[in-house]
C-alpha cells in the first residue's frame, strides 16, 4: 500500500530518524522522546512530531515512542521490511564504494550482482558480489532484481538507464552527475555529491 | 554576507537549480521561465518561484528569468562565487572517487590536497592531487584550507573530524556513515548514500 499526501520532504527525513533509531537500539532504553530524537539529529522536535504525524501519530505525549515499534513501522511505510535486490552498474572507484558500503544491508537491500564492460573485472568477485559482462543485463528480468544503481562515467548514464528500464528494474540510484530521462513510472533518485557539497560555503565563512 | 530567514530546503534546493542553469547556459536562449526550469528539473513551477522570492524575485512574470544573472545571483548568495580550498582525508575507493568527480570545478571548490595514512598512497599524485602523510593535517592551518572531506573507514570518522576541527577546517562533507560531533560553530554536511537509497522503495513497488 502506497500512503497518500505524504510529503516528499517527510520521506526523505524517514531514514534519517530510522538510522538513528536503530543506532540507539544497542544502547538506549526502550522509550526515546522526540525531544532526544532530535538531538541526537540536530532537528527541531516539531518537525519529527509533525513527520509522524501522517502516519496517525505514533507516541503519547509526554511517554515517548517505542524504540522497536517505531522502527518497525517505519521500515513498512518505506517498504523496507522485504529483502530488495539490486544491481550495481559500473565497478569503478564508486561502484566498489558502494559496494563496500556497510549501510545497504541496514535497509534490507540486497545487491546482488555487478555490471562492468572491462574484461579485466568480469569474472572477478569484489565484497562478494560477482562482476558480469554488461551484456547479460537483460538477464535481470529472470533474477527478481528490480533496482538498478548506475555508478558508471557520465557520458555512459543514459544508456545504463536504458538498459535498467528495459531490464524490467522499477527504480534506479543514479551516482552520475546528469540527468537521466526515464518512463515516469520508474523513479530516480540521483545522488550528486558536489551538490551536497554546494551548500557548505552558505553556512562557511570564508577564513 | 549570510541572508537570513531563508529555509535549510530552499538551500538545499539552490544548487539543484544552479546546476541546471549552468548545464543549459550553453544550449538555451538567454531567458528562461520557471516552467522551463520546473520542466527540466521534474518540479513544480510554484516552489521555484517560492524559493526565489526569499531573495526579492529574480524575475518578472512572462517574461523570465535571465539566465546568466540568475546564475550569478545564485552563485553569490551560495557563496559560489570565490574559490574555496579543500582537503580530502581518506583516499580509498571513495576518495578517489571524490577527486575523480567532475563536479567540484563547476561550483568553485578547489581540492588541493589530499591526506591518507597509507605508505603505498602518500606521495604519490592522484587525479593531480598530491598525497600527504595524514600526520601532515595540522599544516592546513597555514595553507588557507576551510573545508575537509571526510572519506575514511567508519572507525576512524570522529578522530579525523576532531583534527580537522583542530586545524581550523570550518566546514566538512562526510562520507562516513556516522554521526561525527563537532562544534557549533563548525556546518557538517553528511552524506550517507544508503539513506538516499532507504528512499527508492517507498516509490517503487516489488515486483
Amino acid at each position: 500500500m502506497r500512503y497518500h499526501k505524504i510529503p516528499d520532504e517527510t520521506i526523505r527525513r524517514l531514514p534519517i530518524y530510522l538510522r538513528a533509531l536503530l543506532t540507539s537500539l544497542d544502547q538506549r532504553p526502550k522509550k526515546m522522546s522526540s525531544q532526544e530524537l532530535a538531538e541526537i539529529l540536530g532537528v527541531n522536535p516539531w518537525q519529527i512530531r509533525k513527520d509522524f504525524s501522517y502516519f496517525g501519530g505514533f507516541g503519547k505525549r509526554g511517554i515517548g515512542y517505542d524504540i522497536e515499534q517505531l522502527t518497525k513501522r517505519i521500515r513498512k511505510i518505506l517498504k523496507l521490511d522485504t529483502v530488495r535486490r539490486a544491481a550495481l552498474v559500473g565497478v569503478g572507484n564508486l561502484g566498489s564504494a558502494v559496494l563496500a558500503y556497510p549501510g545497504f544491508k541496514m535497509y534490507g537491500f540486497d545487491i546482488a550482482v555487478a555490471f562492468d564492460c572491462d574484461p579485466q573485472k568480469i569474472g572477478r568477485k569484489i565484497k562478494n558480489v560477482r562482476v558480469e559482462d554488461v551484456s547479460n543485463l537483460p538477464t535481470l528480468k529472470k533474477r527478481k532484481v528490480d533496482i538498478g544503481i548506475i555508478a558508471v562515467p557520465q557520458h555512459a548514464a543514459q544508456q545504463t538507464a536504458d538498459a535498467l528500464v528495459k531490464a524490467g528494474v522499477k527504480g534506479i540510484l543514479n551516482f552520475s552527475p546528469c540527468h537521466i530521462a526515464v518512463p515516469k513510472k520508474i523513479k530516480v533518485i540521483s545522488i550528486d555529491i558536489a551538490m551536497d557539497f554546494a551548500r557548505l560555503p552558505y553556512y562557511t565563512p570564508v577564513r
